[in-house]
């Protein structure tokens, strides 16, 4: 498979890389040129001659998938996608790490083509290569057929000992083992070096080892400058038919560099004016700043090589179209992220059925129940659970375990939260699947940095989190979420929905379904929600975020309640009327979905002359000041929990009908 | 050292804790019971014959250290603890999972003495483990003399499935490894199942080979249910001189049951009344609930056999003591944590200090300079980062690393955010240091869970989180805070504290050193920070959390403002008193401090009447209308930040002097 470029021309270059890393590093005056130093070698072997692209199309579905796990060494991708012909100019490069420049100081996938993921929190980028491995090979078994693919490629993933150290990458080379990612290329920048120093002061495992006990075929020992050695390597990578593989290269950070390789020096700040030029002597490299001789761009270019091989891959596209004309259909329908013609109609009509059931059941069990209506009707949601699947209630008659059935939609993902969350952003990257995971609520915090991520890069991920509060009961307060839906709340792009019963949960389901801006989390409760009555009008104005479920005239007071807690906030708004207090209920069960409606709807809401408002919630309290203002008052919880039955708890912490109208009464007192 | 004890009883003596179990998971109609049955033979051989332990004295400072971080299991320490002779009453177990009952869901070590950690949250308790075991090491060899040893004990775990999943395990028993903890042992309870089923289905890993990659002592395929077996393990385990050692110990889970046992139907919920009473039978205990025969009471009390234990330790300390009465003194200093007597004197002088000198420099080197300070004081500071030593500036002249020196103070973490958190929870439990570490700000997300739990707990725990904002510039997103200030703020009992200036820094880390109720994240600028002028009254307020830095006669408007903010507003301030707009400038450096103080306090730093207010911090604006109020005004960001210099980040965003000159003016104008 490999091209007749002879080792010498290939140090050139791949030198190429490393002068503009070393000049846009130096011209920002910040960034990391220690690491593209470092795996510049590797990047031109793989990208000159193994990885499957079309620079003309960063979206060919069947282009290999490229993921820089280490993105601190963001100018090593800049540097690729420039040289082989993406729309990345040389000015871009030059305006390395400038505000609006197509070259931030991390790989962002929103901002840059063909950067397939937004990588710098280390382990995360190695995350999103298993889930986009496991996006591929389910896609291609649902869509390929006995005489014909559509679907079949590689994803390679650059890693460096951060990743490794991370525990992240444990949870989810672990998976990428046991669900034989195959096609899953791992190379290991083994250069012995991370911020501190040395990294034997903290870092001793025997990664290969460590990897095989994970079930992956290891390449080891293999010397990262070596081109014959590497693509030795990748050949035989290339064969492995049940294993992911490894290849471990030791490599020099800062290579070249007469002063500063091998050191920690060299990785996270410019080498500078003097260095680089001694570096460029060192290596060879004889030409100006953002110099790159014509020849070499000629070598490096792959827009051609990129379009004969996605012509090739349309042509037997078409054969598909021919024989499997409804599979086309659907196949281009998924990958374009659209959902099926007949959602919006089947969608609401499960609404309807909803409000007509008028079921008294836990908003985890809505969910299912929405899960089991919605996935019948799209085959590209994919779900699971960290090891929770009967307490978050995420599976459905129709699921079907990805290890078992190569084919499936729903994946086990054992107790790795963080790891589930990142392999959801690389299958959400990846583009054909809507993928959902559940785990408690607590737990969300164990995976906080990759729904982060998710929102960053605006990707359609729906995380289910359920036993939301204290209401959950005897786990106690190690178990019971108090600041984490808030904590949600406050990262930006991101979408919390904590529905009241059956029709808030399948409207909840419905926007993350149809959220194409960002993650959704839904926030579900573990005990039994009573369903409340609503107009048609009501149900129409729930998916404005809030509204009005009970109202009054000549308003004395506002409640405004989410989730499990709308219940007794009806209830004692009824006793209050009886008692001649005019109440109104504003369910709120999205207060983003909410802040995106215009100011009328607002006011209409929430009127500005009513200061009378408390807000009903069992998690912290800090957040509602926002509604209910420095006269308002918050019936939360900001302590932590306690084990006891969930009934009890709820007394406990005061959210019973009887606190609500004290609190009521107490504030119209003033 | 075993005692003769024969299997038989010893199967009888385990088979009390079975009872006690499935009796108390019955009566709460809640629980976990199949942990307990199945690591009952494991907990038998290791409290009746090798634990070191006082049921009278659970503080005893050369006792092992056991943790449970299975801690679903909590019915099995419970069993423990109630059969050895720690004050908890079988009434208490029959409270199992009740409010206020010493026995809550999962082990909680601020509830139950005997209890050393709380545990629940996988993968935590065996890092905490890890924190206890460097915690010994580095006392042992801060303290024990050549001719006389006060601290030599091991550290026990109890791990699952769960627990070895999650990414955390991986992080923290790498670390153990390269750290050589050979006082550590690790018991795995390799019983195939997890919640959702068989494990094989989602993690297949060849544990032992995983620990040795990590340099570990395994010992495999040991029969969990034959005392012959684990008594060899742990006689080997004994042996080991420099390497954790890890007993993998194939068990049953819910042993004994005739329909639950090796079934995820055992494990989170209870047996029920037939199934206990089949399985009692099956095990041969002809018991009534809750009855535990004299002779088996006899057989496990281990309050004499404690006593001794302890008082030989106490008359080995009193020979210490004799020998070297300084180093004595020292160390009933240390693990009472009382600080050194010359602490206020010394650290009100370093405040003077820096009030003289007057820096201009970022928070994060007047942090280090604090440490410099501070450190030098009380040498139970035990510092790290997670590889950002150099950013984070956690190192100070006097850091030794405990790889390099074991009487060190200083532990290169890795890249393992989370695991150096729940490693200083641990160490934090042990007593005897005050544990501190670093990183980004924005990597609090990793360590989010642990920061929980060292609330929950209400460790002294001190994190040091710099690179707070966009102000960090070129790294982009994936770095720069946003809603980690507030997100961190919103966990129950965790002050947070955001200095302005030298000052404010070396107040912060005063408070965070004595705070005895729980960690303090201090949250620390990358870029410089302007000194603020104070009279030696305001110094004195700003231990109150927030202060007047800045008055006026005839309040026009209050800027409330922290950290790096504080010094754009003061000019701002001042522009707008040229202006004739009387502003009041508040520092509010914690806002869990403020709320500390009491109405008066309050009133007169944010009087009521006073309605135009706005806050500026660099991060979510959420939190602060609890301040600003509904018509008061934020400036903060509620976007993902950019990649670019920092400064011109900050102006791109708002955080202007002109900009709050202009909002303060448009606030006057309504």
């Amino acid at each position: 498979m490999a091209t007749k470029i002879n080792n010498n021309s290939r140090k050139h270059l791949a030198n190429a890389i490393r002068a503009l890393s070393m000049d846009a590093v130096d011209k920002a005056n910040s960034g990391h040129p220690g690491m593209p130093l470092g795996m510049a070698d590797i990047a031109e072997v793989l990208w000159n001659d193994y990885l499957k692209y079309n620079p003309n199309n960063p979206n060919w579905a069947n282009r290999d998938r490229f993921v820089l796990s280490n993105g601190h060494g963001s100018m090593l991708l800049y540097s690729l996608l420039h040289l082989t012909g993406y729309d990345l100019s040389l000015d871009e490069i030059k305006n390395f790490r400038q505000l609006h420049s197509k070259t931030p100081g991390h790989p962002e996938s929103h901002v840059t083509k063909g950067v397939e993921t937004t990588t710098g929190p280390l382990g995360q980028g190695l995350s999103n290569g298993v889930g986009m491995a496991i996006a591929e090979k389910t896609l291609a078994a649902q869509f390929n057929k006995k005489d014909i693919e559509i679907i079949n490629h590689h994803t390679y993933v650059f890693t460096g000992d951060g990743c490794l150290m991370e525990g992240i990458s444990h949870e989810v080379c672990s998976l990428a083992g046991t669900l034989k990612l195959n096609k899953l290329i791992v190379f290991y920048d083994d250069n012995g070096i991370s911020i501190d120093g040395k990294v034997d002061g903290w870092f001793t495992d025997d990664t290969a080892k460590r990897f095989e006990s994970y079930n992956w075929n290891v390449i080891n020992n293999v010397d990262g400058h070596s081109s014959e050695e590497l693509i030795k390597s990748l050949e035989k990578a290339l064969q492995s038919k049940n294993k992911p593989t490894l290849i471990c290269c030791k490599t020099k950070i800062g290579f070249g560099s007469p002063n500063k390789e091998g050191k920690e020096s060299s990785h996270g700040a410019p080498l500078g004016d003097k260095e680089t030029k001694l570096t460029k002597k060192e290596i060879g490299w004889d030409y100006g700043s953002f110099e790159i001789p014509k020849d070499v761009y000629e070598s490096w270019d792959k827009k051609e090589k990129g379009s004969n091989l996605e012509d090739e891959w349309n042509n037997n596209f078409k054969i598909y179209k021919e024989r499997y004309p409804k599979d086309a259909y659907e196949f281009e329908r998924r990958i374009s992220s659209e959902l099926k013609d007949n959602w919006i109609l089947k969608s609401q009509e499960y609404i309807k059925a909803c409000n007509e059931k008028k079921e008294n059941i836990a908003t985890r069990k809505a969910s299912q129940n929405a899960i089991e209506a919605y996935a019948k009707i799209l085959p590209e949601m994919i779900g699971g659970s960290a090891d929770l699947a009967a307490s978050n209630l995420t599976m459905w008659s129709g699921s079907k375990d990805i290890k078992e059935f190569f084919d499936g939609n729903y994946i086990n993902y054992g107790v790795r939260e963080f790891g589930m969350s990142a392999i959801m952003n690389g299958i959400s990257s990846y583009k054909g699947f809507i993928p959902y995971g559940g785990t408690f609520l607590t737990f969300s915090d164990y995976a906080k940095n990759a729904i982060r991520m998710s929102a960053i890069m605006s990707l359609k991920n729906i995380f289910v989190f359920t036993h939301d509060s204290i209401g959950l009961g005897e786990d106690g307060p190690t178990h019971q979420a108090i600041e984490h839906i808030n904590s949600l709340r406050d990262i930006p792009n991101t979408t919390v929905i904590r529905p009241c019963d059956t029709i808030e949960a399948a409207i909840a389901w419905k926007y993350a379904i149809e959220n194409n801006y960002g993650p959704t989390c839904l926030i579900l409760s573990r005990q039994n929600c009573e369903f409340q009555e609503r107009t048609n009008e009501q149900i129409a104005l729930s998916n404005k975020g809030a509204y009005v479920l009970k109202d009054a005239k000549n308003l004395d007071v506002i409640l405004i309640a989410t989730g499990s807690e709308v219940g007794i906030t009806m209830n004692a708004a009824k006793e209050l009327e009886r008692e001649g207090i005019n109440t109104r209920v504003v369910s709120m069960l999205s207060t983003e979905i909410f802040e995106k409606q215009n100011d009328d709807y607002k006011e209409e809401v929430l009127p500005a002359k009513i200061k009378n408002r408390i807000s009903i919630e069992a998690g912290s309290t800090s957040f509602w000041y926002k509604y209910v203002g420095l006269n308002g008052d918050t019936i939360g919880i900001d302590s932590f929990g306690e084990s006891a039955p969930g009934g009890e708890l709820l007394k406990y912490f005061g959210f019973t009908q009887k606190n609500i109208i004290d609190r009521v009464k107490l504030m119209l007192k003033k």
